[in-house]
This record gives structure tokens, C-alpha cells and sequence, in this order.
């Protein structure tokens, strides 16, 4: 571990990943995984705070595992686990809870959100629907990022204050008991943003709650649909068009090289190619992309497959670090 | 576990309880061991909200569990285990968490006393000098008895808020998920409230915070010292007494025999018995009553004792009901 940095994520297990995840978080993340000591954890137990459906939440957990595997995450390089996997987490959160200010998360991003939407819908109990799954969210994810001992933390720039109060926290616990244990100090990584300018169908921001999103395993016939409905004008095919004004040749010069991405935006600037062409070239390429990916993708997701096998050896690997840190912090504190 | 009943006890780790604790709850609890299941926990990551003192924490563990032993609790008979050795317990506290309306906890006795006590001391910022770990307190409490799917929780009229707050997670689940899994509702045993009434060496009740208390396990020279403390009248040996008004009294018909005890009423209602004697009378039955317990607990407290093996012991027999419960927990949310 000595100088190398430990990078560590948490994903999300809410449905099947889109176009836009996989540009602005999957594939960054896989770039990161090959220079770096990565960690990247399923995030089970954040997801229960809002699914209660359990079908559902064990076919997300393993969709979305099945769907990082299938965009080429090699799990020798990477662990990949389940929070769930890992208890020392929750005992972590547990002893944190103990250094934490109230206060603090009093002033959680998540949590204030949820009150302003019960004071604007005229709610008199600013707390209603607020379990305390949401009010501890910050709590437990400094325990998903200290118990690893992580020195980097990549996430999305909404993402900023769990990193303070992470820091936040460990500050507190270092400046108690820092003679015995010190947290190492995590930092956040944040990304550019330039994948996140993704368009989706709409031609907005690519993003699940706009609902013009394109998941990224589709059978061919219903990826075929959804690129068709993409809006565009009614500029005739042999007028000349401004590429760059269009959702289908952003979304192409995304996936496409660069040969093809020139070559489309020349027969664009110059007249001769019209919309519906560009619409099928962007399918081809999408499903000549991900159709590799999908196959990889749709065998995992068999029951008995080797998905199960990958996470238990990753958190088995991952518990390791979780079980190195714990008996440190428990000496610390005095319970062990 | 049939048709048993299983009673579960927290038992604070805040130093070596004294004769008032004996009185009200150790010695009940030992008695209520002899005809039901009984699991007694040392709730030691409760105490960590308010000690932070590693070495403090760490010796009061041990003092108190040594103490029980020595008052001679049985750990065939009663499970006796540390809350920290029983994982189960932290993540059961974190699945209850998200079906715990954060509402709850703000009207728990404990938070709204720490509300209170800075609106008083003129501190703007109520929640000032609240960490996570009080406000989490109910949550963790629910935990340690929905975990071992405990029946009865013997606890003091003031912990009366904190069964219903049990009951009500509890109930939260069961609505959910209670189609695959509910836990048994457990309910309170309150105590009738006459051990509280022991008196301490100022006359008023036996407490900690009275300043007033006797320590279960006094060297006898020390023992001797505080019971002449206890305040009496300068009523002449040979003058009659009223042993009723008497703490002194009050103490020795607790601890003497029947026919002690009346024997000292007689010559006191009398006269011919004055307090100093009477004193010596509560000191002998103290050293004899506690003497041999005191010296089996010093040998539990010398270091490599086996009082860490039957802690161990009792962490190991409890963890399997722990298991059984989070495993069918953990089935019927979707995590496993």
C-alpha cells in the first residue's frame, strides 16, 4: 500500500446505467482503475433508505454489477464488493457516530433538500418522510470511506460535502484519539464535466429524472427506437447543417472515432447527408459498442453465473483492508 | 426458544455499581435468571458517546462485568457478551435506520434533555454539544433487542420511552417486510420501584449523582469509613429510637436477616442500642454479605483472569441468535 493512493467509489445501485453514467463516471473510473489501487463498492445499504421493494433491489445490485464487469472492469485489478459485504462498515459508522455534531448534519445537502420540499409543498412537519437512513447518510458513508483507509474519493461535484464531513469526521476522531489512530485524511476527486454534457433524447442533459436517457444495454430493436426519437429539424438531406447543434452528431462524436465522427461532420457542413442517416449511423455505432458489452452483460445476469463468485472474493479482498482498520480504531477507542 | 420467554438486559458500563444498583437491579435480574432465557449485554458503544477515555472505558467493561459475575451470575445460565462483540448489532442499526421516521428521535427523552439543558445555559445552538450517538441512541438500542428477537426487556421506568421506541421500528419493519420476516414486539418489565429506595449516607435515595452512593466492592476499611458517615441524631444510647427515620436501619433491614433485622428494631425501639453500634451492625452484614464477592471480584480483574474467556463464551452462544436473526433480516429486505 506504502506509496501508491487508494482510490475509492461508491456506486450507485439504482437501475441500469445510461449513455451519460457510462461517458462521465464508468468509463473515467475504469481509466483511473489502471494506474491506480481502486476500490469501487455497490452501495446496497444507502439504496434500502428508498427501496423497499426487495425483488427489486437484488436484481439492481446485480444489474448494476453485471453492467461495470460487462464495461470491462477487470476485478483482479479492481475489488469490487457490496457494502453489505463488508460489516466493520457499520460498526465504523457506529464508533463515528459517537465523534459526530449533530449539527453537521443538520446541514446536509440531502437532508435540508428533503425539508424544503415538505416546506414548499406546505408540509407543517418540515421531518415527514425523512427516515433516519437520509439523516445518517453522511455518517455512513465516511465509514464506507474510512474503514479503507482511502486517499482518494472520485465522485460527482454534488457529491463535495460527504467529502468535507468525511474529512469533517476523521478530524474529530483523530483529534480524540490520533495518539493511538489517525485517520488518513481522504480528498475528493472531481471531474470536469464534460461527459455530464451528455445530451439525452431531448436534446437536454442526458439524466434519468428528465427521462430522456438511453440505457446502456438495449436489444438492438428498441436502441434502434430511441435514437429515432431524437428530436431534429426538417432541414432537407441534401442542405447543408450545423453538426454541432445536434443531439444525434454530439451523441455520435462521443462513441464514433475520430475518422467517422470527421467524416459525418463534413457530409453535414457540406450538404448530402440527412438526419436519418446520421441516426443510423450513431445505432451502428452504439450497438456495435455496447452490443459486446450487452452479450458479456446479459451472461452474467444468468442465475449461477461467475457474477456472485466476483463480489465474494472482492469484499473477501476488500474485508481485509475493513478488518486492518477496525482493529486499529477499536484498540484506539478502548473496546478492544 | 419455543415457548420460553427470552429476557434481554443492557447493562451500563459507567463504573462499579453500588448498593442501590444491587439492590434494584442486579440482584432482580440474577433472580429473574433462574426461570427464563436471559441475555445481559454490556453496552459498551453506548458508553463511547460519553467516554473517550480508551483506558476508562476499557477497565469499566471489565469492572462491571466482573462485578455481575461476582454477585454471582451464572454464565451457563445467562448469556453475559459485550455489545461490541456482536457485529449483528451494527448492521441491524443501520437496515432499522431506514424504516425509523427521523421524527422519532426528536422527541426521545434523552436528545430533548440535551435541548433543554443548553436552552437553559443560553446556548443559541440547541443541538450544541449533541453528537450522532445520542441522537442515534434509540436506533442502537432497538437494534440490540430486535437482533437477539428478545421477548422482555426488564429496564427502569425512565428506559420506559425507549421500549416503545422499539416497538414502533419494529413495527415499521413488519408492515414492509413482515410478508418474509417480523419481529417478535417486545415489551417492557418495570421494576416496582422498591430498590430504588435505599438510601444513601446523606439520607436521600442511593445515586451516582448524589455523590451519596455505597460501592459495591469496598476494601472493608473503606467500607466502614463511609457507613459512619451516615448521618444520626444525637439521641442518647439509652434512649428509644424511632429505626424507621433511621438511613442506618433502612440500609441493615435490606441486607441482615429477618432476625437481625428485628432483633435491631427491638433494641432500638427500646433504647440500649445506640447508632454507633447500629452502624457497626450495617458494616458487619455489608463486609460479610459482600466481602467474599469482592474477593472473587479482584480475582476476576487481575489480568488473565478468565473473565474474558466467559465474555468471549457469551459473545460466541449469543452471536448465533444474532445471525439467525440478520440472516432472515437480510433475506427478506433484498440484500441477501
Amino acid at each position: 500500500m506504502a506509496a501508491t493512493k487508494t482510490y475509492l467509489t461508491g456506486i450507485q445501485t439504482s437501475g441500469m446505467p445510461h449513455l451519460g453514467n457510462y461517458v462521465g463516471a464508468i468509463k473515467p473510473a475504469l481509466e483511473a482503475a489502471e494506474s491506480n489501487d481502486t476500490l469501487y463498492f455497490l452501495a446496497d445499504y444507502h439504496a434500502l433508505n428508498s427501496v423497499k421493494d426487495p425483488e427489486k433491489l437484488r436484481h439492481d445490485v446485480r444489474s448494476v454489477a453485471a453492467t461495470w464487469l460487462a464495461c470491462g472492469l477487470d476485478p483482479e485489478r479492481t475489488l469490487l464488493y457490496r457494502q453489505s459485504a463488508i460489516p466493520e462498515v457499520f460498526e465504523l459508522a457506529t464508533i463515528l457516530s459517537s465523534v459526530t455534531a449533530k449539527g453537521l448534519m443538520n446541514r446536509a445537502h440531502a437532508y435540508k433538500a428533503a425539508r424544503d420540499r415538505n416546506a414548499e409543498a406546505g408540509v407543517e412537519d418540515l421531518d415527514a418522510g425523512v427516515n433516519m437512513g437520509l439523516f445518517n447518510y453522511p455518517v455512513l458513508m465516511a465509514a464506507d470511506i474510512l474503514v479503507m483507509a482511502a486517499d482518494v474519493v472520485p465522485v460527482g461535484r454534488d457529491q463535495r460535502q460527504h467529502i468535507e464531513y468525511t474529512a469533517d469526521i476523521a478530524g474529530s476522531f483523530n483529534h480524540i484519539y490520533g495518539s493511538s489512530y489517525a485517520f488518513p485524511i481522504p480528498r475528493g476527486a472531481y471531474p470536469e464535466g464534460e461527459g455530464s454534457m451528455l445530451p439525452g433524447i431531448d436534446g437536454r442533459k442526458m439524466s434519468k429524472s428528465y427521462d430522456n436517457h438511453i440505457p446502456l444495454f438495449l436489444p438492438a430493436g428498441r436502441l434502434k427506437k430511441l435514437v429515432r426519437r431524437i428530436p431534429t429539424d426538417s432541414t432537407p438531406v441534401e442542405a447543408p447543417k450545423d453538426p454541432d447543434s445536434s443531439a444525434v452528431f454530439q451523441l455520435l462524436s462521443h462513441f464514433a472515432d475520430e475518422e467517422r465522427t470527421a467524416a459525418a461532420r463534413k457530409r453535414l457542413e457540406q450538404g448530402g447527408m440527412g438526419w436519418g442517416e446520421l441516426k443510423n449511423e450513431l445505432f451502428e455505432v452504439l450497438d456495435a459498442t455496447f452490443g459486446p458489452m450487452r452479450e458479456r452483460y446479459d451472461a452474467l445476469m444468468e442465475p449461477g453465473s461467475e457474477l456472485d463468485g466476483i463480489l465474494a472474493d472482492g469484499a473477501a479482498r476488500a474485508r481485509e483492508r475493513a478488518r486492518a482498520t477496525l482493529a486499529r480504531v477499536r484498540s484506539a477507542i478502548g473496546i478492544a
